[in-house]
């Protein structure tokens, strides 16, 4: 029997906010709308942070009342604190995403937080969020390395996985902020993840800086992972190393499930058509690595079929 | 303790055969000699093959006879036939390639012959190759899967590589020439060649058309590979879709391996300048995809080093 995976495009958040071109509300739904048609239905939307901070992200709410014209989904959106969960939930958002730190020079030039003071504001918006009905997938960022504080300790990890978990988080993302990954070590700390909680609430977050991205969903899938972020068109450039790749492209993850017998539930032709989108809107997103392969060859299925 | 892995680097005779651009002699020796100042000392050097059917390839008698001004290596060639092998042997060549087929479509394309044919043409050649004292590597190309015949059957592949493991072959290689497989094929592949046959004789050769490289990489790690060809810049497009990346590049590997704990005694920095070299002399090298990120990373670790 094929098993499903799960893709959350995160390309209209993670990817619009980490490159400079700033689109407006109605770019950004005509791309979740081209994502959505390929059949993929879980996408972080965008941000409720502030707009001098991130002006990508600014007119967030108005992106999430558009969604009625693209169809129903598992739509999520992120936030920072209180003030950013509040303002979600009158916006009518039912998952949330928030960011633990692996690190606390990460959490530091972030959020001008320690890591516990980090953990601390998401407890409190878990528990409210609980409250309100509404769903909360937990982050965590560098969890495998952070440019400031070097490698992160697994045990770290694991320990603050344990703890979200625990309180009743309904998923809880590895985050590979910043390529920091080798896939022995990913399939480690996602084995032993696994293990400790089972697969069905966990995730992985990865980028393709280093052109490990596809080796690193495989060490994950390996371990039993069956939930990724991904970005359309590999959207979203990398602040730490200028012309290197970003976030994996959601392209090559599901092309490479897909091949491996995997159910997405996502079209491939219609995922390229949401990619040229992504290419186009902004400028800046690469196209997946496969892209100059998955092309010709989508056609020539489709000449196939056609014969 | 770390492992080591073995890297042979392919570039200069399955990478240049692979683009337009013919390097000369002198060209050609530049090269290797780069390749070889990092440390790296497993190099396809060239093939004897027919100058008229591959240009890029004339004068690989003159780049051997250009090798000891290089210094001692793991130097080989690759040969398609007996003429071939004795234009190799008379050359001082220590270890030939040959090549087998994992389809009957490509064994036409490429040689003109069945498959069994060329599995007959590489048993006579082995056989005269252990009388000479000649070390015989032999790649079995489509190893996963075939432009013309579609998937190839595993059972097939495993049936050639215990035929000639068994003869004597120096080492089994199985070739992804088209970069048809994933990472759940090569691990089921390889785990069950390192089960039957164990490591020591066996390798992979994967390509990086579609994103998959470094994955099918770790995928063969896991069952215990401690081999693999790679091109040095990713040197060598593919045929088959324009514009697609061809062999995995030899930096991309590098890192990887050393990143996970392995040993392979390359130096990336000098890497960097073999793989600056083929992007020079070729013009049609892509580079490692992670160099991006590689030489400003290596720039800061010798900075650091400096301090």
């Amino acid at each position: 029997m094929r098993e499903q995976v799960i893709i959350n495009d995160v390309g209209p958040r993670d990817g619009l906010q980490n490159q400079g071109q700033v689109l407006s509300v109605t770019e950004r739904l005509q791309l979740i709308k081209a994502i959505r048609a390929s059949g993929l239905d879980h996408i972080e939307v965008g941000s409720f942070v502030s707009p001098k901070a991130v002006p990508a992200m600014a007119g967030t709410g108005s992106v999430f009342a558009g969604l009625a014209q693209v169809g129903a989904g598992h739509y999520s959106t992120l936030i920072p604190n209180m003030r950013g969960y509040e303002l979600a939930r009158d916006a009518g958002v039912k998952t949330v995403v928030m960011v633990l730190y692996g690190s606390e020079g990460m959490a530091r030039k972030n959020v001008n937080m320690s890591r516990e003071q980090a953990d601390e504001v998401t407890e409190a918006i878990l528990l409210q969020a609980q409250g309100d009905g509404i769903a909360v997938i937990a982050t965590i960022g560098v969890a495998f390395g952070c440019p400031f504080d070097g490698p992160v300790d697994p045990g770290l990890v694991a320990d603050v996985a344990g703890k979200f978990l625990g309180l009743g988080a309904n998923r809880f993302v590895l985050a590979d902020t910043i390529a920091a990954a080798n896939p022995l070590q990913v399939r480690e700390l996602t084995q032993r993840l696994v293990t400790e909680h089972g697969a069905s609430r966990l995730g992985c977050h990865f980028h393709d800086t280093r052109a490990m991205g596809l080796a690193n969903v495989f060490a994950a899938i390996e371990s039993g992972i069956r939930y990724f972020d991904a970005s359309i068109a590999g959207l979203g450039g990398c602040p730490f190393a200028t012309g290197a790749g970003g976030n994996v492209a959601t392209e090559d993850v599901v092309m490479m499930l897909e091949q491996m017998g995997f159910i997405t539930g996502i079209n491939l032709d219609a995922l390229m058509v949401a990619s040229d989108l992504a290419q186009q809107l902004t400028g800046t997103a690469p196209g997946g690595r496969s892209k100059a392969w998955l092309k010709p060859w989508l056609a020539r299925q489709s000449a196939a079929c056609a014969d």
